[in-house]
């Protein structure tokens, strides 16, 4: 967001906040920042009425009033002592007053209009000249702790959306239209992906046969890729020892967030929050000369997070998360063709899926903060060998990259490709990530050409990431209309009256012996519906059988995505089919 | 076990119990019963020296020489103040006299020789006459709680193995040294199967990628079979709220070995001990009409019981055991076809590993105790014609089978498949449970032909079993020689000399391009020494390449099995080897 629209918006939040005391005197105003789409206030109504999304826009009004006498902003410092003069009603303006106080910053109130906000500033300097009263609206109340902790008062926080202008907000509204008849939990349901039981617990989502399917369509896709790469599939328990995460340092990191499991012995077991560290255990489990590695472990499994249960949302969210997860044991040397061979791998799949055009993601390089060399562990020569191998990764197959200082992990720098969905809506899902650390942690080894003990650099990778969370991805992205290869049922065959039933099951045990998922409605049902059903489905095609087709043995084709009915033999449309799939 | 062995292996108990307190006056016997195999004394030697396995000799001495003397078994019934006068100085067999007294059961002494025992009696009548002193040899020792208790004081455990005659002993020594050579866990690590960690934990195994390959051959043989007979697979996560339990019966049922979760929240998760409550709620997220049924899940996922340590094993007794299970959800009159469909299943997995003759495997059909009405759970008619069904089915499949009455579980009458591994030992592997409970306690319905609201019946299958306990089983009954589609290489190809190399590549990629898992041995060893690694390996096949070969444009071919070298084309070969995969 530029600065220009930043500041607008952290003066809508203002001028909401002048809005929300107009109307109830008694609320207490506590914070109001400016956001990716717009602004919010979060308000305490504990004293008297509250909004209801009825109220937004009678709010609205006030402040397009309001604004009108809105032509500059004003601010003073002043002390302490007076600044918790005018806020003493206010027990969460004084407590942001106290800690300014105690940080030694000086205190700033910003005043527009009639209303003084305490605030470090960045406002338009002429709110009524400068901001277009229709490119903003409010958008919906929610409910939000003070300062974020639900051991705190619970708030109301208002939202608003705001644009520089009228297109760019009627743009936004059309793409939030968009999202939500995208939305992967209104398809998930009406396609049979997946489904949630109030018995099993929230963030837990059970795949039926339709989700199972598709998940599986993209483990398999991703691991016949990388076969090609030497990556081998291993499987490890879900659960651990506490000892493994205490050896990795991932107990401390991952802190509340770990399941704790508990046995009928003393043993403090944990489920896994992540599986490097069981990688390492396999890759220990026998000596290694340097002639083995690489060594690549790849396995679709679960990992458990105990994400709070207001943040969980469909799949995009979930405490059961299946990582498409992937490490590499090798030598510094060999990092480069290593991670060569991941970007391949990645490009080889989301080719599949047609998301790998240049306009469809872009690639973070993050590297060290050379200012701060302190936050980075492992050999300084290392570092800047493997940041430069990245780099020479991303030029020489012509990655859209951008390197980016201090977003690398303490344990080694990444590439995270970064994928933007069919609304313009960014998702990071592939990484590659080197670690200095981890084998270190675990005592990993290798013999060298020398007969000497090398520690081994591991790269992590993920080519989907979370399944759940590309699976509601790729769900939005195309809106239900998956590629071929990718859709649960891919043919629907619909005879058009009893008479046509045989030929249509002949053509069904074709298609099916030659692998397609494919279904006959042969049900009492008119044509109408069947195909109503098929399309409602979102199959990707389907294939009426009447007397012509009979009579002269071809089948009637009609796509989902063009709409356009063929007729071609059945031979025409396995080859066709078969072309379509092996994108 | 006949009874006159039963009745040898007691006298043979109480023959070491006198050698042992000839040799350790101070010990204090306990409990010796006959087991499986021969029998056990457990003894309190805390008064003093204990015997370890040097004195296993010396012991069976003295029962050769004690047992001259014993020709006859006297017995006494006597009160429980004289029983208490007698073992006045062992409170194990005072507290033993105590319970009998307290059941209001008479209590008696047997005396053979000058040794007497607390005892129920079921001896040999002559013992020096009739028990053969080369058919018994004392076997080891170990620890044991008393009375099975970990609360208990620690006893040392005295084994013997005896049969009738000499023979069988020598078989059985041959059975046991066979079965040390077979041993899973050290064939596991010679073929590189799986391994544990200590940091992880026991119990919990490592899958290495060519177990993790094992495992997924016999998933998939297993899903391709059954997906013939409208098996879809689902996904579950592995945890659970307990709600789920609570509601299933689970919660009670397994007590001490569902491992808690605990997050950040105060809900109570429980790790899934089974499958079949996750997949009812997949069955109750929609509604269903007759014509939807049967509905067949199945997935292969890991399970999770907290065995106690000291009972974990190898593969055999884990932790995290991966179930390859299924569920069916169908009406009462469709159970005889869908268990016909599962025992079809079961015999074509069966048949591909050459273990479903009728001397190798056996059925045992359990169904109720008509003595006992009140242990199970259901309308009586309902059990009648589901016994009745399984009944047909294993007579209509001609199924060497056994009824066996009282042992059908509370919630429906069931069929397990007893197999028989290459050194006589048996497993129950496979399995069809039929289930008029659950169903009912989850509130799961279907809507009948006329409207109604029905329950389902709910059959849980199993062909495999748990994959962990499977692959311990059919490691040791191949001895580690798999047949071909399970190998988890097939083909070593071994070139004679650096000159044969590009023609082995060809070949090598030929193989590869067929599907098969193959390995090139291009390495500078000695040709003998790629042999012996291939066959240490326990390859089905490697080909030697050498200048015969690339002049002949053929292979030499050599087998596991037979040793018999071939010379071929390797057209031929890949006609060979599809063949032999496709059992």
């Amino acid at each position: 967001m530029n600065q220009s629209l930043e500041h607008k918006r952290h003066t809508l939040a203002h001028l909401l906040a002048a809005a929300v005391i107009d109307k109830y005197p008694h609320a207490k105003l506590t914070l109001g920042p400016a956001i990716e789409t717009g602004f919010y206030y979060d308000v305490d109504f504990s004293g008297g009425d509250a909004p209801g999304d009825d109220d937004l826009k009678d709010l609205q009004k006030r402040m397009k009033k309001t604004i009108n006498k809105w032509t500059e902003f004003t601010h003073e410092i002043v002390t302490a002592d007076k600044a918790r003069e005018v806020f003493a009603d206010n027990e969460y303006k004084l407590e942001l007053v106290n800690e300014i106080d105690e940080r030694g910053e000086s205190i700033t109130l910003y005043t527009c209009g009639d209303f003084t906000d305490l605030c470090r500033g960045g406002h338009t300097e002429n709110p009524k000249e400068e901001i277009a009263m229709d490119a903003f609206r409010l958008d919906k109340i929610a409910g939000a702790y003070w300062r974020g902790d639900e051991k705190n008062t619970m708030l109301t926080r208002i939202y608003g959306i705001a644009f520089d202008t009228k297109e760019e907000l009627e743009e936004y509204n059309k793409m939030i239209l968009e999202a939500k008849a995208r939305d992967h939990r209104k398809l998930g349901k009406e396609l049979d992906l997946f489904t949630f039981s109030d018995l099993v617990g929230s963030g837990l989502p059970l795949f039926t046969p339709n989700g199972t399917l598709m998940r599986d369509l993209i483990v398999e896709k991703i691991m016949k890729i990388q076969a090609k790469y030497g990556y081998k599939k291993v499987t490890i328990p879900h659960i651990t020892k506490s000892d493994l995460y205490k050896t990795s340092g991932h107990w401390e990191k991952f802190g509340d967030e770990l399941f704790k499991v508990k046995g009928q012995s003393d043993v403090e077991f944990v489920m896994k929050p992540m599986n490097c560290p069981h990688h390492t255990q396999i890759f220990a489990s026998k000596p290694h000369s340097y002639k083995d590695l690489p060594i690549r472990y790849a396995e679709s499994t679960m990992v458990y997070r105990d994400e709070q249960a207001g943040e969980l949302m469909g799949l995009s969210r979930v405490r059961s998360i299946t990582q498409d997860d992937g490490h590499v044991f090798c030598t510094l040397d060999q990092v480069d063709q290593e991670v060569e061979n991941i970007v391949l791998v990645i490009k080889e799949f989301y080719d599949s899926l047609g998301m790998f055009s240049d306009d469809q993601f872009w690639v973070s390089l993050s590297v060290r903060n050379l200012e701060e060399p302190d936050e980075y562990l492992g050999d300084t020569r290392n570092w800047e060998k493997a940041e430069q191998m990245l780099d020479n990764v991303t030029r020489r197959l012509g990655l859209p990259s951008k390197q980016i200082a201090g977003e690398a992990a303490f344990y080694g720098p990444k590439i995270d490709f970064m994928f933007k969905d069919a609304i313009g809506r960014e998702w990071q899902l592939a990484t590659a990530q080197l670690d200095f650390v981890m084998p270190e942690r675990f005592g990993l080894e290798y013999t060298d050409n020398e007969g000497n003990k090398q520690t081994p650099v591991m790269i992590h990778r993920a080519v989907a990431g979370s399944l759940e969370r590309f699976m509601a991805v790729i769900i939005e992205h195309f809106a239900g209309n998956f590629p071929l290869w990718l859709a649960p049922q891919q043919v629907a065959i619909i005879p058009v009256s009893e008479a046509h039933n045989e030929y249509a099951s002949e053509i069904f045990k074709s298609l099916q012996e030659a692998g397609l998922r494919v279904e006959m409605n042969d049900s009492s049902e008119s044509m109408g519906k069947k195909i109503r059903q098929a399309k409602k489905m979102k199959l990707p095609y389907f294939i009426v059988i009447g007397d012509k087709e009979i009579e002269t043995k071809t089948v009637t084709l009609e796509s989902r995505d063009t709409g356009e009915p063929v007729v071609i033999s059945v031979n025409e449309l396995l080859d066709k089919l078969h072309t379509e799939m092996n994108v």
